[in-house]
Parts: structure tokens; sequence; C-alpha cells
């Protein structure tokens, strides 16, 4: 039988349709053919040696043993430009605000075929260490009201280069969504003395049937009510509204339990495509009691369609259960 | 210069990346070819005379000049099913809710091949008619939260099945952004005395430029802050929260309306995918003054990726008045 499950951070029902569930090995199927794994291609603007657009600024740059590791570039089609005074204004209902913000690639390895799954743990480790000096140096500005930290992998994951990368765009407000869940997150705050997600992450680890992977310091999991199949949360244990107060430390860690969820997800289904997003508080409520920083992958293995469109809704066909376990069963890198 | 613009109605913000901007005719080069186009499949369960796992109720079946016109079928492979009893229980944090519901399909002409935009505006009448009869049916069951019309038009628009043909879902709760929806309007509703709704379709009218389409009773505009290209609201001018309010002279009439944004986005963007989403209220709001009901047409012309995951904000890459001057400017049917 199929069932509702909320999400009680956004107070957000999850239908989970039994009658058109698959058993988790059956997602793989979907997933794409083998992609082009060349070492370096000689028209990638982020390939190291090649004529670029990019200008890095040399402040941005991670070095390695050769040359560069991980590299910080200005986006060459920005949607939004730090040169732009933030400025609002209106026309009756019409209300806008001007193109001000950040747009940032983070080239993540110089090698062009290689993805984050397959990198080592120390260089994983260089790009969430990009991620977070980013965020940090883009947070600071106080004419920016929200940073998003993303990653695609693969063409139905919205991405248009090959070559390993991930994004940051600052934004000059603070997204209706984001305020959304803040406004949630204060409220069962004001209910119960408690995070919300540190609540959630408890009970997850006392039932234990929906962890993928452990470590000291943080979680992964596919939460009780996941949006989408696979759909995987990587918690810090530590109570943090901020992924700036994150820890050196905590970071290496991070990205052994990132490599790790990772690495199954692209052997036990294929490589499939997948989103990696940051979620997190705005400047204003980094030492926050109410809110709780965490990484989400997003693998791609379904399409949202006019249902979830008019409703908002998800409709999930795989039990988080089912699917843990898959993972869990899946070889360690 | 890129800028934001803001949904008033739901307090979201916009990005409209003019680097990235196309022209209006560039989305058309991104479509599918060409469909399959055979009026008959004896493999398609939707097709008159084929046998089929689908029992339709006569109840739900439209008469025709020759059989049927259009049936309303329960869906084989249902979300949510009418016999489970409705019942919400939780276990610590973890809420759940009985899979409760209905989902039914609405096959829309008995020719397999004939898309909305290419029936006869009797032919659109008769689905939008459908529409209506089983919106109010499901609505008038107590026990339902929310009623989402909707149809997925081609296979990125998350259609499976070739035979034209919509859905209904009705869930036992109330979709949180349904409530969020509903909140904002009520509190321009408090602080103005006006409908949101109503205040921007008189400033749009007032404005014109975003207008692709109007009769006596329907406005079809893409809105000043369209949440993706060639995003078009099609709006009632009388105020109305529900769509089960809508009278039969007034189906009628936006059935002629649906039918020529139809045709127009199918010979202008040479028949791109699309979902077609109706916007509405639970029962309980029938007769708000504070909310307004619409239908919303949504071109699948680019894909959310990481930034829209991850922040709930939108990068549109077609200026709302460019593409409605397009719209215009197309051959009527």
């Amino acid at each position: 039988m199929s069932e509702l499950r909320l999400n009680l951070a956004t107070r957000e029902w999850i239908i989970f349709a039994t009658e058109r569930a698959r058993r988790p090995e059956e997602f793989a199927a979907e997933t794409r053919p083998a992609r082009i794994r060349e070492p370096y291609s000689p028209t990638c603007p982020f390939c190291p040696g090649n004529p670029t657009a990019y200008e890095a600024d040399p402040t941005l740059v991670v070095p390695g043993d050769d040359g560069w590791a991980v590299r910080v570039l200005p986006n060459r089609y920005p949607a939004l430009v730090s040169h732009e005074p933030p400025q609002r204004s209106h026309r009756g209902v019409f209300h806008r605000h001007s193109g001000f913000g950040y747009h940032e690639v983070i080239v993540e390895h110089p090698r062009h075929d290689l993805s984050l799954a397959e990198m080592s743990v120390p260089e994983v480790y260089r790009v969430l260490w990009a991620y977070w000096k980013r965020y940090q140096a883009l947070q600071a500005d106080s004419r920016v009201g929200y940073v998003v930290v993303f990653k695609n992998h693969g063409v139905t994951a919205g991405t248009s280069m090959e070559h390993p990368h991930s994004q940051l765009i600052a934004t000059p407000v603070v997204p209706s969504e984001i305020r959304a869940r803040m406004a949630t997150a204060m409220a069962y705050y004001d209910d119960s003395g408690d995070c919300v997600y540190c609540r959630l992450l408890q009970e997850e680890l006392a039932s234990g049937e929906r962890i993928v992977r452990q470590s000291e310091s943080f979680v992964a999991y596919i939460p009780y009510a996941a949006y989408s199949p696979f759909h995987i949360w990587i918690f810090p244990r530590r109570h943090a509204a901020s992924f700036g107060e994150c820890t050196e430390p905590e970071l290496a860690e991070l990205a052994s339990v990132l490599r790790n969820v990772l690495y199954k997800l692209r052997h036990g289904l294929n490589d499939p495509d997948y989103n990696l997003v940051l979620r997190c508080v705005p400047e204003s409520a980094h030492f926050c009691q109410y809110y709780h920083w965490y990484l989400s992958v997003v693998p791609r293995l379904t399409r949202p369609a006019g249902f979830e469109l008019g409703s908002g809704m998800f409709i999930n066909t795989a039990l988080p259960e089912e699917s843990a376990r898959f993972l869990r069963s899946q070889a360690d890198p």
C-alpha cells in the first residue's frame, strides 16, 4: 500500500507510491551509458594549458604537486555579477532587484575525466576546502543575502561542461524557500526547545535502517521522507547552522563520507546523474540554535512532472529503507 | 544586465539571466523531433476497441458522435487509492498518513495522435468539462485535502503514454506549498483589501506587453516574474478562488483561449514538451476573497539544476516581454 510521509523539517508530505515502486537495482538500468573518458580535452576551457576566456584570480587557486589542484574562476556566463550595485525598485506590483551577486566555478581537478566518486579522499578534501573558503568569502560581503553551493553531475542534472566542476551563486536576496525553512525550524524550536534537524538525526540513528555511512562527526542517510529515490542527506552530528563553522578536521571527515557515498552510488547504480547541494542559512542566522547545515546528494533517477509542479509535493517510487540497505551492501572504495 | 523580479503572489525572486538569454526562436531548436503520428495503436490501452486493464465507470464517459469522446479511468498504477481509509499516525518524529486518495486518468480523445493543440475548440471543451466534473466530484469528498489536475505532454514533461491524456490526483492533505501560497495571498489581502492575483492581472493588462491572448472572460499572459521560458498563466478575469465556480460558458471560452495558446506554442516552438497544471484552493477556501484559480502552461525548455534544488529560486533565460511578443506574432489556429 502507498503511504505519505512527513518531512518534519519543512512540513512537506511525500507520497511513497508502492504500486509503482521498483527494487533498488532497477534504478540502475535507467542511467546513462558510460561517459566519455578522456583525461584531457583540447577544447575544454577548464583543462590545464588550454587557452581559456576564464581569468583565474591567483588567490583562488589551490596548488597541487604539479601546477594547480583546484581552481576557482568567475563564471563566463554569470547569472549575477558583483560589479552591479545592489538596488531594489518597483513600479506598482512589479518589484525588481538589480543583478548584483557572485557566480563562480570551482574546477575540481586538472583531469577532465575524474569525478568526485573516483578521486582520492585528499582530492575531495581540496574541493570541499575550496567550497568552504569561497563560502566564507562570499558570506562576508554584507550585500549578499544567501550563498548556494552546488554541483551538477551529468546532462540530466543540468551540466553543460564535462570537466568536473562545482558552482557558487551568491544572491542579493534570501530565497523565499530558505525563509520558509527557517521559519518552520524556528517554530519547532519554539515548541520543543530542539533543533528539528538534530532531533531527526537522533531518531534516524536510533532506527538505523536508513543510514548509509557514518563517521565520528558525520552521518549519511536517506531520510524517512526522502523527496526522490536515493536522495541522501549528509549531516554533521555537531549542531551548527552554518557550513562556515565546519573545522578543517571535520572537512577531512566529510570528504571521506562524501566520497564513500558517491562511490557507492556510482558503482551500485551505474554512474547516475546527480546534483550535490549545500543547505545552509544566511549570515545573520549563522549562530542560531534552530537550523542545521547539511549536504544533499540528489540522484536524477526520476522526473518531476505536472503533479509536482502543481502541488509542490513529490511522489517517490523507492522506499528509503530498501535503498539505504542496497547502498550499505555496495563495496567501499 | 541580469535582474531579479519578484513574484508578488508567492514572494519568490526569479533571476533573469540576460548573459545567457536566448531569442525566442532559439528555444525551438532544443525541442524534440516530430513525434510518432499514428491515429491508432494496437498496443495502447487508451485506444478504442483495444483490450484494456482499465475499467471505465460508465458515469465517467463523455459520449461522442460515435462511441466515447472523453473517458475517465482509474489509474492502473495509482499513487493513492480511495479504498484505503484515511489515517494519520506517528512514531516519534516519523509522521505518516495512509495512502488514501484518488488517481484518475482523463483520456482526452479516441485518437491516439491528436494533441490538445490540434483538437477543435468543442473537443478541448469536452476535456475541460471532464476536468471540471471530476474536480467537483473529488472535492465533494470531505476526506480529500486538495485536488491536482495536470497534464504531462511529452517525455521530458514526465509522460509514459503517447495517447493524449490528463490526470487528477486527490491527496488527503493540503500540500505545504498550497498552504504557503494561501498564507501569502491572505497577508496581501489583509494589507491591501485586494486579491493579489486580481491586482497582478490588472497591472499586466494595463502594461499589455506580456499578454499572449485575451477573451471576454480570460487573459493568457507570461507573468512579469515567470519561473521559466514561455511559462504562461491563463487567468479568469472574474474573481473566483475555485475552478469549481467556473460556469459552462466560461469553460467554453477557456477552451478557445487554451487551444490558441497551445497551438501557438506548438507551431512557434516546434511542439515542445509541456505540463499543464490547474492552480486552485482546498474546498474550505472555495469562496475566499484572497485566492484566484488559474491554469499554468509550463513548456519544458530548460532544466532545473543544483541551484534551483538548493535555493528554490529559478533562473530564467527568456524575457517574458520578448516571449509574449513572439507568441502574439504566431498565426492563430
